[in-house]
């Protein structure tokens, strides 16, 4: 598997473009779209809280219907389109009907996204007068993956990509791209057919419908569901993969290569994701290993990134191994409080913080300081848990919590 | 039942002191004794962290052996005793030694509480040498109940109390009495024989051990479980509830009087550590009802309370009903998202936020300035949610999220 160049349009046969419509007051980018020549298996991973917004409802129907006529994706940032009732159902289905006739697609054959302000409608009349201007985009020069990876952005500081080209079995070259959104609200609980992170991926590999919507399931699961910024599981998540085919060669969706290709867009993403979580100034990475089973690592994990007490010690370079300890306790997780290791474990460095349930020893007479500076300086802190109780493992992503993160949510509409 | 002064010690036979150790470098008190006259017959809850402070290990055992004769509560504050492994065990038990010999009490007789920083070990020359101090301040003059209140506090900012008196069916009059500490990692999940908020309750009610266990864990369910300042269950949480019957009279751990009075002081004492949450500057009280059970209750309530969306947006006095919505919909609750509402609702005034699922009609066209213009002056806010889905109904308490809250967690221990 190599990285390649390209991001969402890096798989042959894919276009995208990104304008501004006038939804964000700023002026930025709003509206984008993702098209692929050929008719895509498209799969789909949506939010599991109660509250679903009207692009999740209708996303989850077009892909129950018509999993393999699926052309692209199109989506408005800056209005999340969730609290709408059957209005915002109605108003996304029409911007939908217009963007397919504009553009000259198929009915049914856009799958809808929103992220933004939750609560408001969309505003349809300035959304559909810049479709025209959409068509435009997806016709002229320039890079229209990266306008496109803009244009689903909201409080994000800087655009999501990442693309790999691997060998499947049959010797097919296939490539991967996506394109991800997301740096408040996030605690993604994706489920199949039901997850405002936004992550689209595309490929030109062959899959079937079934198959591929297993595979984003179970590649979701150890990559998005492992993120938290802010414990907000929200109204909008989605995952979108399209697969068009234009490689040829054999089904991909049981190929082991192929998953590693989706996985490694979706963990790419998902890292650029908690790096550029609402106020972050640090990347923390959990490693859990040595739990009884997947669902142990995975709480601890997902605890230690998530715990309030830990993200603000993390800001304040202070390495408080209580912190860790407590949110390992309360994760659920099996675990022997007396033979739990802690440790920031880099390449080349292994910086201990628990030995067997208690501070490490190096921590003291003024070693505390030392690992004080390093956190300083680190702008990813990786943070590895040993539980000693079996043999599974996990990673989990999150950030630090900083002023700068009450400030933007204590205004973010003002 | 009237509210009554005294704290801690409006039960009769019961004293209490405070003192200053050494264990706080501040000066601040930190060793602390609630005393009776007479044997008590006592109860306890305890945090469901796996990883327990030696504390919490020593008072659940103490309670199992001879919840019938217990004297008293002996609290340090400033350590947590906690990632201390049996070295931890011992010192606290040798404390206690120290302690029951000091004060002529039998061996056995004092449960053990801690609170404070995660990791060292408890300084036990200091507080063993500050214990002739903690005796004469026992036998002197002063309210030794408000100096035990202080004694128990980290970063809280000010002391918890409450009192009640009641009479029961059988015409004895009872007092319950009341002090707690708490202000950072409090997010309790008490159950018995295994929560860092202390709370303490004295009584001069009669009572029988096990009776007196199960109306303690029930009451806790209602009022200490339902509190969040930050989501991080801790080490350290402990509910202690220590009856000696110098009241006389029937037995009142039937009497529903006298699980109203333990409510009320559980309650009131919740609420002082929700409006103390560290940084906090509103406190926030969310009612559900219509759950379809008690259970769908809790969680709805609960993930409001423990939103950080919520709470950073209450901090800027910004009437998101979307990320109140947001929260009900992953709390878990049965709901139904079309029908739901919520509300600040005080007496005298219904303030809508969401009527059956959408933003309130009166939050446009300028009707969000005018909440939020409340929600400035408001120090506590009061949301109610009606599900419409049954006859189930839950309270909660927490606080908004400030800059000062990651100021004190970003260098608590600097």
């Amino acid at each position: 598997m190599l990285r390649v160049a390209g991001g969402i349009t890096a798989p042959r046969g894919f276009h995208a473009a990104g304008v501004a419509s006038g939804v964000k007051r700023s002026g930025r980018a709003d509206l984008s779209v993702v098209l692929s020549d050929l008719p895509c298996v498209a799969a789909g991973v949506f939010t599991t809280n109660r509250v679903r917004a009207a692009p999740v409802v209708l996303g989850a129907q077009r892909l129950d219907r018509s999993p393999s006529g699926i052309r692209g994706i199109l989506t408005v940032s800056g209005v999340a389109n969730a609290l709408t009732g059957p209005e915002g159902i109605d108003d996304n289905l029409r911007l939908l009907t217009a963007a397919e006739t504009e553009l000259g697609l198929p009915e049914g054959s856009l799958l809808p996204a929103c992220t933004g302000v939750i609560g408001p409608r969309l505003p349809m009349d300035r959304v559909v007068a810049a479709l025209p201007q959409l068509k435009t985009a997806l016709a002229g020069a320039g890079d229209g993956a990266e306008r496109a990876a803009h244009a689903i952005l909201t409080t994000d500081t800087r655009a999501k990509v990442a693309s790999v080209r691997a060998r499947l079995s049959d010797g097919t070259v296939v490539r991967v791209g996506g394109m991800a959104k997301g740096s408040g609200m996030i605690a993604p609980r994706l489920a199949p057919v039901h997850a405002t992170t936004l992550a689209f991926l595309t490929t030109d590999a062959r899959a079937r419908p079934g198959p591929l919507g297993r595979l984003l399931a179970r590649e979701t699961d150890s990559t998005f569901n492992m993120l938290s910024v802010d414990g907000d599981t929200s109204t909008n998540d989605t995952v979108y993969l399209l697969a068009n085919g234009a490689a040829g060669g054999a089904n991909a969706d049981d190929d082991p290569a192929f998953a590693t290709a989706v996985h490694a867009v979706l963990e790419s993403l998902a890292r650029q994701v908690a790096r550029d979580g609402e106020g972050a100034t640090k990347l923390l990475t959990v490693h859990v290993v040595g739990a009884r089973t997947i669902e142990d690592a995975r709480a601890a994990a997902r605890a230690v990134v998530g715990s309030t007490l830990v993200k603000a010690a993390l800001f304040g370079a202070d390495p408080n191994v209580g912190r860790i300890a407590c949110a390992l306790g309360y994760s659920g997780a099996r675990l022997d409080p007396d033979r739990m290791d802690v440790s920031i474990t880099r390449p080349r460095q292994s910086v201990p913080l628990i030995v067997q349930g208690r501070p490490a020893p190096s921590l003291e007479n003024g070693g505390g300081s030392r690992v004080r500076d390093l956190l300083r300086q680190l702008d990813e802190v990786p943070l590895e848990v040993r539980l000693h109780e079996g043999r599974a493992s996990a990673t989990a992503w999150g950030c630090d919590l900083s002023y700068a993160y009450v400030q933007i949510n204590a205004a973010y509409r003002t």
